[in-house]
């Protein structure tokens, strides 16, 4: 604090000479971080709705900064991977595909080529890196910011790219398709205790086989898991030892998940859970003041509106408590009251009630057993009594609110409308990382046409197990790539690699150092 | 210029010394001037689509700024008449509710207390002002930004109001909701050839009886009406040549008119309208680098989504041309093509082709032709075609888009999420103008406890056509208010006085000069 002083002082009076702004060059300290957040399928109504039914102000309305156009390559409303493709390559693709801009075939299908993302420009500069969220970490938006596949679903495929690409942080779901490599090399924790009493410097942890437990569910059906913001908070706590700076990238995985069930009361919880994140990203970028955050939907969902076609006429005069006090019923989710079922169905009324809905005659309750499913019928009565609307069980295709925060060490931060590609240049500049097409040449090379120019025969095999090899000999040398990780073996001997090798079913791109 | 040139060199001179930011100092011209534009029931969904269906950006794109809640005092879900007083006065009111608020009766109802807005404290400092409104001027929106009522339905009583707010500039609907007098007093334009040929400093213009074309119909149906630039424009020019300065309040009334009936091709052709308008006064704040534009949604409307149960699963691969072809073959809004419909429906094709209906079987005809409907099934059909959703006919609660434009003159503007009871603190802070609550304390005094206090007996009179007058009697002296004017009358000599009377059915209130 006394070094900042001194510092601080002497600048002041050199500066007071110069008529220009001084403020920036009052930080000291150069370590620059930036925390990427994405609420995933998030429209602006359950923004409103949340903040209603909170009853007061979120760590989002802070922060309001703009508006993102969310649109995909080929498509006015984009799926998680391409956009979240979007906001860590800067490149626009197509539905499905991940880190990886779509080359046409010659029979009109598309195959990907891969793209670097931020996380892998910040690794390449030393800087620490990190993913959280609350889907399987393998999921399309954590994917996309940490993989290079033609499809979202290769999960298997993402989770190995993930174990060799050196996150110093990997919190979240997805344990299932996890890479046991991954596991061995580093801490490892599975409980929120397990995670809370860490003190390692890197740090992953699977808290459950698929997505985690949406949090209104959280404590009393998974305890053991930990929050959002309890995962952010230690993230942040850990890359900040890295003397270069971080990158984390964190998603609230999914409001999105509850809004293609059309669960309000999913949605709204999430959000909530989301902010709760924010505020202790804030917090954190508050006391820094080098850090740059931007929290960010990836695109709508649902359609979800306060008011339906039974306020058509009533709108003027409907108090908030009629939208909330339905919902706040609720003790559970839709999708964690009906995991409490039966399966001959006897506790029916008490899932009911913990959705929320109560007050049924006993032939309403007659009617939902038998219903085929319960699970929309149970939304679909909530969304009357809280007086909602949906318009689809898919995305939407509206821009949605951009939120920035940067203390005095932020000299460019998003704001006004802009494209979803165009958030990752704002990450490149406030951490000085090389430009991505440049790393992208560095580290994708199109590996036959390498190695045939150096005078090698080339060749790829894929082994039953579906593990691609990319092969490489000439006289006396023998050089193997395996698909997806970051190693080769030259005449038997193992070299681990700066990036990741990729396949794409056709082609083949290695990293050359 | 040159006199600009001497005075910036000269504060360069002096501020070099200062190590601060000198760029406010360098506006010589201190006139400020403020154009504040509402485009009506505007949700986030139809912009995006109506950018889509341009093909390119929007003016609003690049002063995108932030949010604003929009809730009343008594509704999660605003209706105009709230909104637009919350935004004119700072005060979040009841529905229908024109620039009051409410006092609660013994009875539980509610009856309005007058509180003054940004146009009369503009006025009230000597600055031009002016509506414009593509809806009568009396209509809700504009209404609140003109007058006191207990009811936006009062439109006549509105339109007495606004005849004696010494406005410079009223353009738009409503010629049967206006007064006379005004009439009289000034030129008077009733087309666009007349309105873009007069020359004169105040300029009034009724160019319907109700609400204005569509824009979109206007060329086909309407041709001697002005677009919303047009009026834009010229109100501009007028209120330029004020020497003080000017306050400008713009609204696009109709995409909410479009949103209450569901008709996407309407609702997106309006917000292009407004865009249009929004263009041509972000030119003129540009060039005159001292104008602070605000342009602001004042709630959301139908739920428009792009997206719908169609598209539940296809939603990542459906070009945006898949939204827009079925909207482009439309040559008239649902209003427009309905208002060609002949008695007899002989026409009924034609209808259908010129709203975009085209491909239809001889049964789909003949079912139409049969509708009771028939509108409401023609936006069912287009929005099944271009695959949108609503969720209502009435009003929706999401927070909307807040943009701002100021150049170096403008050193306060509104950004990130505000509510919209602080929009005009930005106005009253631009213009230095005085407070809004010192203000009403004049502007509104309670008539009988005034004159009471100073010895006078007083009684309320409502004559046969429903004017009401205020009079206070004492010896020798007789005075008249009658309501809704600016005058009154001392032992029979009229005086004209600085604002006006408001009668809410109950109580009085008068200008003290």
């Amino acid at each position: 604090m006394f070094k900042k002083m001194v510092i601080a002082v002497l600048l002041y009076s050199i500066s007071y000479a110069v008529p220009h702004n001084v403020d920036a060059s009052l930080n000291v300290d150069s370590r620059k971080n930036v925390i990427f957040m994405v609420m995933d399928g998030t429209n602006s109504d359950v923004i409103t709705l949340a903040r209603h039914y909170k009853g007061k102000a979120l760590a989002l309305d802070e922060i309001l900064s703009g508006g993102v156009r969310t649109y995909s390559l080929r498509s006015a409303i984009t799926d998680s991977a391409a956009a979240a493709t979007a906001m860590a390559t800067g490149q626009k693709t197509i539905v499905d595909f991940i880190g990886m801009v779509p080359v046409e075939e010659k029979d009109g299908t598309f195959r990907g080529r891969p793209v670097a993302n931020v996380l892998e420009a910040a690794k390449e500069k030393g800087l620490a890196t990190g993913i959280v969220a609350t889907a399987p970490v393998q999921h399309a938006t954590p994917a996309a910011f940490s993989a290079h596949s033609n499809s979202r679903h290769q999960m298997k495929e993402i989770g190995i790219q993930q174990a060799h690409q050196n996150f110093d942080v990997m919190l979240g779901g997805g344990k299932k398709y996890s890479f046991a490599k991954m596991e061995g090399m580093l801490d490892h924790v599975s409980t929120k205790n397990e995670l809370m009493d860490s003190n390692s410097r890197q740090l992953i942890g699977y808290f459950s086989e698929e997505d985690m437990a949406y949090d209104f569910d959280r404590k009393k059906l998974h305890p053991k898991q930990p929050s959002l913001a309890e995962m952010t908070k230690k993230a942040l706590q850990t890359l900040d030892r890295n003397p270069s700076g971080f990158l984390l990238f964190i998603e609230g995985s999914k409001v999105d998940f509850a809004g293609h069930k059309n669960d309000p009361v999913g949605m709204i919880s999430e959000v909530l859970a989301f902010d709760e994140a924010v505020k202790v990203a804030l917090q954190f970028a508050k006391e820094d003041q080098n850090t740059l955050l931007i929290a960010v939907a990836d695109h709508g969902n649902s359609g979800l509106t306060m008011g339906n076609r039974q306020t058509d006429q009533t709108y003027p005069e409907t108090p908030s408590e009629e939208f909330t006090e339905p919902l706040k019923k609720a003790s559970l989710t839709v999708a964690g009251a009906i995991s409490q079922l039966k399966q001959n169905k006897s506790n029916i009324e008490d899932v009911l009630k913990s959705y929320g809905l109560d007050n049924l005659t006993k032939t309403e309750i007659k009617r939902l057993k038998k219903e085929k499913d319960i699970e929309k019928a149970m939304v679909q009565m909530m969304t009357q009594r809280a007086h909602l609307g949906f318009t689809t069980r898919g995305h939407s295709g509206e821009d949605v609110f951009l939120y920035t925060y940067g203390g005095k060490g932020v000299l460019h931060k998003p704001q006004g409308l802009i494209n979803n590609t165009e958030l990752p240049g704002y990450v490149i500049k406030h951490l000085a990382l090389p430009p991505l097409s440049e790393l992208t040449k560095k580290r994708f090379v199109p590996a036959k046409e390498h190695y045939i120019n150096m005078g090698f025969k080339t060749e790829i095999k894929v082994k039953e197990n579906k593990q691609a090899i990319f092969i490489a000999k000439k006289s006396g040398t023998f050089i193997q790539y395996p698909a997806n990780q970051n190693i080769r073996i030259v005449n038997g001997r193992k070299e681990t690699l700066n990036g990741i090798s990729v396949y794409n079913g056709k082609d083949f791109w290695i990293p050359i150092q």
